[in-house]
């Protein structure tokens, strides 16, 4: 069986978003899954010094102008969280929680979450949104609502973020691809092309 | 006339190097011109907060990767300088100066310039190396040497600075068309769509 595509991502990560919307055709034309990995920027950040995007003079405006002129290029809708950045924790542990108890539905997870975040704007900080999402695929919300505060979920996210840095994830999306990482929407050809060519 | 294509860039910029490869094709394409502007990115990096990319922990390592990796997807020869990063203020004055001596020369200075850094790994700090290069194009070595050190010259340099600031640029290559701005060398895609189609 052909190795997963590893996409880590951050659920607040607008790039992340924009990426979600077009990793799963490309992984299906070459025979692949995606491995859905959330982890948090801000455990990240805190290692690579990076200040946070949208907060920053000049390049912050010039990321919102890129986040919304991408996802029209994309055909994806966008838009802007009235709260940005926001914290992606109960979100990003669901999806583990998923990944162990029902792993078809985590893809949707991710894309109905995101598309609530940055296709409609909306908080998916709480935990309540967040077992909102997940009770729409069928999933008790009482379940879910416990899950989150479930202290081996919540160890198993610490794992899981700290795997991610240890593999070199600094931002988001951050993709490997049989070993070989791709920072950024904007690397999504050359993950086609290394899909379809083994590198060049 | 239509309007000239603004390609900011800094001279110690992998990224600005690799787009410099291809920027006047592109215009070309559309007819247009590219107007060379060097600026210094230490000056943006003040304000934006930026930490030096190739020393930033990871996502360094990944950078130095990503620039090999572009490099040879564009089919252009890439070896990273032993310094890195370097002062670029004298290949910019020598641009700045040229511009107003003998403007048809810019581009193919830049393109020198550049390709001595990043395409052989030269060091190009020293006001002698631009020099030399300058001197290939048939201008007296001298005189450059004494335009690298003229305060009008420095002066025009440090203007020309604060503007591309003024205009947002924060990082190389940033390029702006009819009033759109566009950063990095993964951007020359959408900078050739909307060349062609006015927006999207």
């Amino acid at each position: 069986m052909p190795a997963e595509i590893d996409f880590y991502f951050d659920f607040s990560s607008p790039y992340g978003y924009l990426a979600s919307a077009r990793i799963e055709d490309i992984a299906k034309r070459h025979n692949r899954t995606v491995h859905w990995r959330p982890f948090l920027l801000g455990v990240a950040f805190k290692i690579t010094g990076a200040p946070l995007l949208a907060e920053t003079p000049i390049k912050g405006d010039y990321a919102k102008r890129d986040f919304a002129r991408t996802a029209r290029l994309f055909g994806v809708p966008f838009k802007m969280p009235e709260q940005f950045p926001f914290a992606p924790i109960a979100a990003s542990r669901a999806v583990y929680w998923l990944a162990d108890r029902d792993p078809n539905l985590v893809g949707r997870f991710v894309k109905a979450a995101y598309h609530a975040a940055f296709g409609e704007g909306r908080n998916i900080t709480a935990a309540e949104s967040v077992a909102d999402i997940v009770a729409r695929l069928g999933i008790d919300r009482m379940e879910v609502m416990s899950a989150l505060v479930d202290p081996q979920v919540k160890d198993r996210l610490r794992v899981e973020v700290d795997d991610a840095i240890k593999k070199g994830a600094f931002g988001s999306p951050y993709i490997i691809v049989d070993g070989e990482p791709f920072w950024g929407c904007d690397r999504l050809e050359q993950v086609d092309r290394w899909l379809t060519s083994g590198g060049w």
